[in-house]
Formats: C-alpha cells, sequence, structure tokens
C-alpha cells in the first residue's frame, strides 16, 4: 500500500473552497528526485442505489456545471465534516427524492479520480422506501427532477451513455451482478 | 441535456497547473438567483482494458499521492493538448507496460467527478497484444510495477475493494459482462 511511496517535503495551499481545496505537493520520489503534485482535497460522498416496493431504480436529473449539461444519476451527496456515510446517504436520499428507506445496507466505496483528488465515494443500497411526509428542503442552489425505472433501463442508460458517470454507471452495474448470482 | 441550466456571469481563474486547472465560475440559477461553482479542469484521460494473448487482464501498481496509497488500476493516463483518445491509449499502454496492440476498440466514455471537474475518461480494449522491442520510457515523474490477473481474479479484486477506482472497477466489471453475452 506504500510502494513507490512520495514524502511531502512542503504542502502549498492555492485554494479553500466551499466545495474542494487545491494544494500543491512538493515530493520526493522513490528514485530520490523531486516533483511536484497537484491535489484536490474533497470531503468525500455517498451515493445511493435506492429500489422503491415496485422494483424501480430510483435516479435524479441535474445540471452539472463543470459539464455544461443535466446528466442522470443516482441520488449523491457529499460528506459534511465528520459525517459517517450513511447520516449523509439518508439525508441526500430523502432531500432529493422525498424518499425514506427502513433498510439502508453499504455495498461499495471507491476513489473518483486518484490521479488528482482524494474524493472517495461510499455506495449504499436502500430498500424498503417510504414517502417522507414534509420532503426535506434541498440545497438552495440545487434542483432536480426524478425518474424511475427499472434495473434493466438502467442497464442499458449506461449501455447507450445516457447514463454517463462513473459512480452511477459502477453502481448499477455492480448491483445488477450481485442480483444475478 | 441543458435542463436546470446555470448560465455563466463571470469565470474567476485560481489555478492554472500541469494537471489541473480550477475556476470559480458566478451562475445564474434556474430560479434566478445567484450562485457559485469552483470548477475543476481536467484535460481528460484514457483507459486500456489490455488482454494478453493467455487471456489475462493487464494492470499497473502505482502510488497516488492523492490518496497516500498505492493501487491497482488498469494503464492510464491523461490527453495532451488536442490529441485523440486512441492515440494517448497507445502510447500509454506502450509506456506503462511494454505491450503494443494490434487490436485497440472503444468500450466506453464516462465522467468521474461531475459535481466539480469535467474529466472524461475514455475506455479502450486492446488485444492482440505484442512486447514492444523497445520500451518507451514512463514519464519521468512515474513508477509502475506490472500484475497479470484473471479476468475472475479481477473481479474479485473489485469486491474486495484491493481495486479501488471508479475507472478501473467500471471497467472490468462492465467488459466482464460484454464477455458474458
Amino acid at each position: 500500500m506504500k510502494k513507490f511511496e512520495e514524502k511531502t517535503t512542503h504542502t502549498t495551499p492555492i485554494f479553500d473552497g466551499k466545495i474542494v481545496k487545491l494544494q500543491v505537493d512538493d515530493v520526493i520520489l522513490p528514485n530520490g528526485k523531486a516533483a511536484k503534485r497537484e491535489i484536490i482535497k474533497h470531503p468525500g460522498a455517498v451515493a445511493v442505489i435506492a429500489i422503491t416496493n415496485e422494483g424501480k431504480l430510483v435516479l435524479v436529473e441535474q445540471y452539472r456545471k463543470a459539464l455544461e449539461r443535466s446528466i442522470i444519476e443516482i441520488p449523491a451527496g457529499k460528506l459534511e465534516q465528520g459525517e459517517e456515510p450513511i447520516v449523509t446517504a439518508r439525508r441526500e436520499l430523502e432531500e432529493e427524492t422525498g424518499y425514506g428507506a427502513h433498510e439502508f445496507t453499504f455495498l461499495q466505496a471507491f476513489a473518483t479520480s486518484p490521479g488528482f483528488a482524494d474524493e472517495i465515494i461510499h455506495i449504499f443500497v436502500a430498500k424498503d422506501l417510504y414517502q417522507i411526509e414534509e420532503k426535506a428542503d434541498l440545497d438552495e442552489d440545487e434542483f432536480v427532477e426524478l425518474l424511475e425505472v427499472s434495473l434493466e433501463e438502467a442497464q442499458e442508460m449506461v449501455a447507450n451513455e445516457r447514463i454517463y458517470d462513473a459512480k452511477t454507471a459502477f453502481a448499477i452495474i455492480w448491483f445488477a451482478m450481485q442480483q444475478a448470482k
């Protein structure tokens, strides 16, 4: 896990934002030479595979400024400081979809962009859903539209790139494989 | 594709690095209110599922400073300015593994972190491999170790999180599903 370790000799903080921080680390490479690494610090995030009592997968469409387009994803959101991922998962599912879930199970975690960012996404599966009576508010800068599709439709949407983000594509395919076992 | 579009009124460049750029966009939300978006600009990347003539998947282990650990990935690298992804795929496979391939096919593309970055990864499948006689040099700050595993072993490594990054996990599972059809 530490093979080819790069030791930090100095960290230069560049930006401290609402979502990300950026720093440049001076490092010593395994061959003793010096190099610089540009690193995005992100608090981490959760994403939720929510299955309705009719067996449909709950998706949300939202505008992603970085891509300058709207995309279709599973409900997701970033961790607040010191928050357990399961807590974030419950909150984001409620806020983005109006669903609560009696059953939450952890599925998998992964790094999204290890070449430049430390973001880890924790995937949960939510079942035994119920409608929240007083739907929690979205963040004030968030606008989403719900879709409910079958797992077969979702896999088709991965194949034709209507689903276009790594967490959603991986989560759908991985979950479908586990179900098929 | 433009649902809930956020119009940019001003862009503040923050950082222009070797790998990433960071900017903060002032936007107008669909409800007319103003907000800020922190955006990482990345040139995009390729990743290669390379299958040896013995049917093994070629993996590389390397240190990822952002995660402060070494991880096991499929060969990958970022696009140079204006470069076609297939060209990057050939170069990165050769540099990181010493393999060339007579057959390259495009598999899928996806966004890795649409919440804050524009990075798109293009996945290719490389078959009919051959050893490069004079192995191309790695970038001078790159150190990698090769592994060759069966597709079954690779899927097991996703399940137990020895494979821990989105592109590799998705590519392995997606490729395995296509093969099984």
